[in-house]
């Protein structure tokens, strides 16, 4: 008799991504999808950009033996609250012929999965935005920030790109010599300085070259900042380790002195082992020293794991999450 | 033969402001009108205020006899750039039976100089957004922020503001007992903080609340701060003297060190003899103690005194503007 199979998504701003395995941790089917974020998307387009994912990760298999799934999405509790997703969800569900329930839980819930099976932890994320939080029992137990670009999101991509900003225009406007990370900010947003443009007149055209975007267009200048960092540049540097500093200082909100639990480091800016993961590393090492730092995997695969533990086949929860995420130790 | 006649206007977010007098000091006529900045309104609505507060003002002269007429207005080089909203004032200008020229100046020169007639000096400015400038022979020489809620105005009611609220936040996520600040912001946002609803939803219940209108809305919030840290809420006066140390910041940025130049408080949170003007003139104190501190008055009047020292009846400068704007020290 072949394993039962369960699905796991993932669904964030930019992408939706869908995952299909075996409960022995074999993965049958991946798919992928632009963004399904219903809060930020609506309920129609995001069911859409769910069908995608979930019938390019189907395709392999028979729906039908499906078992368990489980969604990560952020603002999940506003998901189960409203209807129309909710409706939209089902429908999509059926359609794609799957038979099982679904759980919806917490983009932060299912990074962390994806970085450890551990049932207490916690996961600190930096993506466009940010958020800390405290993992009992693997369910969200504290949550620090995740307040949005506008109240909060410390640390995150949103935060850097801003910072960038504000550093380049107080550099123009006390005219003291420009950063490498200002000629890089000046070149992006508005194709660089003029020779002897009178400094209100650049700084006009930054403040309205930033407004021109909706306001978390900002995150796309965070990789200028890493990148100017990684040059050596001193002022992205501060910027970055400020950065640090607030994301260690969400964890230290919600996070007990001395824990001795892992900590996963997610999303786009921990991941891909910027400056900035190295930075946030040492803070947590002097603050955390016995935490096993962790990397997240992909957030569908804890997804799927987080679906598949729940079935008595799984009698070993640890050894199926070593075969389908198998960790990157910091 | 009777003096000859100036009109000062002062164009803000909130409120169109007009202001008729004689050469001689007297002021004979008053408008008022709604909010009326062409960046903000647009050029046509923009037109419809100056149009109400103009022929308020103009009531009791004839407006043949005007001769010179200044108009104060956040982003002057915006509108003097525009086609549309120079030929929407023009018309309006006309309709009203004005035949003089006008100038177009920055708000923040309007404020300077409803506060001294000196030529150099600085202005810095709180009210919805921040902004300081230094001011030479009685024109912008240098800006410092003005950015607008996005990337500055750091020290403005809208900083304000959003201080109030992440403070709450985080009292609210960290368990601690909740200072009066935090009771006020939780009142004015959600009808109070219901008891033992978990933190999680509250916090999501605020991020709401202030995500349901515009960001700078937030300013809103600024007189809670004020009142709190005016009751003696350590919370509350912490962001307050934040808020000075940003303004004063602003101001070091475009002052030189000793210089005994005035410098005009002016915009809503510095003119009312808050504890934000009072934090931010202890500031002053320490770094330019030198310097007269002086509150701006009706920045109207500070447009029609630009306009009329241009006149050659005007002989004695200094001696209108006492008349038109009796300074208070602070």
């Amino acid at each position: 008799m072949s394993d039962c199979m369960v699905v796991g998504l993932d669904i964030g701003g930019t992408s939706t991504r869908a995952l299909v395995a075996t409960t022995a941790g074999a993965v049958l089917g991946r798919g992928r999808a632009g963004g399904g974020n219903p809060t930020t998307h609506g309920a129609q387009a995001a069911a859409g950009q769910l069908r995608l994912a979930l019938t390019a990760a189907l395709t392999p298999i028979n729906p039908g033996q499906v078992r368990a799934a489980t969604i990560g999405l952020a603002g999940a509790g506003r998901l189960l609250a409203n209807p129309d997703t909710r409706a939209a969800f089902d429908e999509v569900w059926h359609q794609v012929g799957l038979r099982c329930e679904y759980a919806v839980t917490g983009d932060a819930l299912a990074a962390y999965a994806a970085g450890t099976p551990h049932p207490d932890g916690t996961i600190v994320i930096a993506g466009t935005g940010a958020i800390a939080a405290e993992i009992r029992d693997l369910t969200l137990h504290r949550v620090a920030d995740g307040h949005g670009w506008l109240l909060g999101d410390a640390g995150s991509g949103f935060w850097l790109g801003r910072e960038a900003v504000r550093r380049t225009l107080t550099e123009i406007e006390t005219g003291q010599p420009r950063s490498p990370l200002a000629e890089l900010v000046s070149t992006e947003l508005i194709h660089g300085i003029e020779p002897g443009l009178p400094a209100r007149r650049t700084v006009d055209a930054l403040v309205q070259a930033v407004n021109a975007g909706p306001p978390v267009g900002l995150a796309g200048l965070a990789p200028l900042v890493i990148r100017a960092a990684e040059a050596g540049d001193p002022a992205a540097t501060a910027i970055i380790d400020e950065a640090a500093r607030l994301l260690a200082g969400s964890i230290g909100r919600i996070r007990a002195d001395g824990a001795d639990t892992p900590i996963v480091l997610g999303g786009g800016l921990l991941t891909g082992g910027t400056s900035l993961t190295t930075a946030l590393a040492s803070a947590l090492r002097q603050r955390w020293p016995a935490a096993p730092l962790v990397t997240a995997g992909d957030g569908a695969a804890g997804a799927a794991w987080l679906a598949a533990r729940t079935l008595p086949e799984v009698t070993d929860p640890a050894d199926l999450h070593h075969r389908l995420l198998a960790p990157t130790a910091n």
